[in-house]
């Protein structure tokens, strides 16, 4: 069994979204019991973080970034380029494993849509849910 | 076909665990013989990685996360941000095709459990085979 | 259904080679219309990204890398350290959903293999195509 959803959010410039809620509700949708919730963030300057959703730890993230890839520092693309690093450092996709029906994340883990581009931008995240 | 099964590992802080004979071993008995072996650490403070188990080259990447991430710099989150952050970098899932029931991995990619928290803990890891 | 190919690329070192269209075609092969594409590259050091293939981003990236983990830093491991480095920070696995039989990137992601090796490389990377 297939069953694919997107979710849409409007994200500021560097802010990190909490959909783990959302995707539980698709999980509980697709009535899978058994099975893998895979997660794809459409989009070249975003990303999907499983982390604690704690916000002197998204400052932490957000200083660690700007200091290994500056908003401020020299690139060739165009004004974006660290945007794009960002992203590929931390990725588009993620998988987490179902259990009796239920997404199965450690206590302190959400899932987080992360809009590294230089405006605010609605990103839109396709989850599929596969299993039986 | 799925089939699911975890695998818990008590792991010093900082250090590496080769896991990749006991993911092996479940995907015997899960019988799959073509498909997929995703792997997702449950803990926003552990990674997966897989790579080359080598005692020099996991000092060398013990080192890069010092330099980048270093457990010694002022963060605003609690004492374990640098724990953090360097999970968000590697990430909690993998995905491995599996072929005539073997994993596809190089001769030199071994999959290894990372606990990045302050002190050592037990870790899981679960493995969810798909395929026929 | 599970339907699997593999894609074998020569890589100069540290080189990007856009696989868009070899995956693009396998997904058509497979027949699947609704489901998931997943690659997974063999070796140790290389990486699979999913961003914009533009040619200054591309030195971007290079730039980025060679600055936080050096080809001419000092490692305890062999003349590959930094390969090996970069290959996990990008990690070996990717993977996107299909809809319609198409591969639902957004405009600007395309699909990369890096060669993080001292050498040019010929890479094999695995694509494994599930659903209906």
């Amino acid at each position: 069994m297939t069953y694919t959803e997107s979710i849409k959010v409007k994200v500021r410039s560097q802010d990190f979204v909490d959909i783990t809620s959302k995707v539980e509700g698709i999980v509980r949708v697709s009535k899978v019991k058994d099975g893998l919730c895979t997660l794809f963030a459409i989009g070249a300057t975003s990303s999907l973080i499983i982390n604690e959703n704690e916000p002197m730890l998204i400052e932490d993230l957000k200083k660690f970034l700007e200091k290994i890839a500056s908003s401020k520092g020299f690139y060739h693309h165009a004004a974006n380029a660290y945007s794009h690093i960002r992203s590929a450092i931390f990725g588009n996709s993620q998988i987490i494993p179902i259990k009796d029906g239920r997404l199965m994340l450690g206590t302190w883990q959400s899932i987080m849509v992360v809009n590294f581009d230089t405006r605010s931008r609605e990103r839109e995240i396709v989850v599929t849910v596969v299993g039986d």
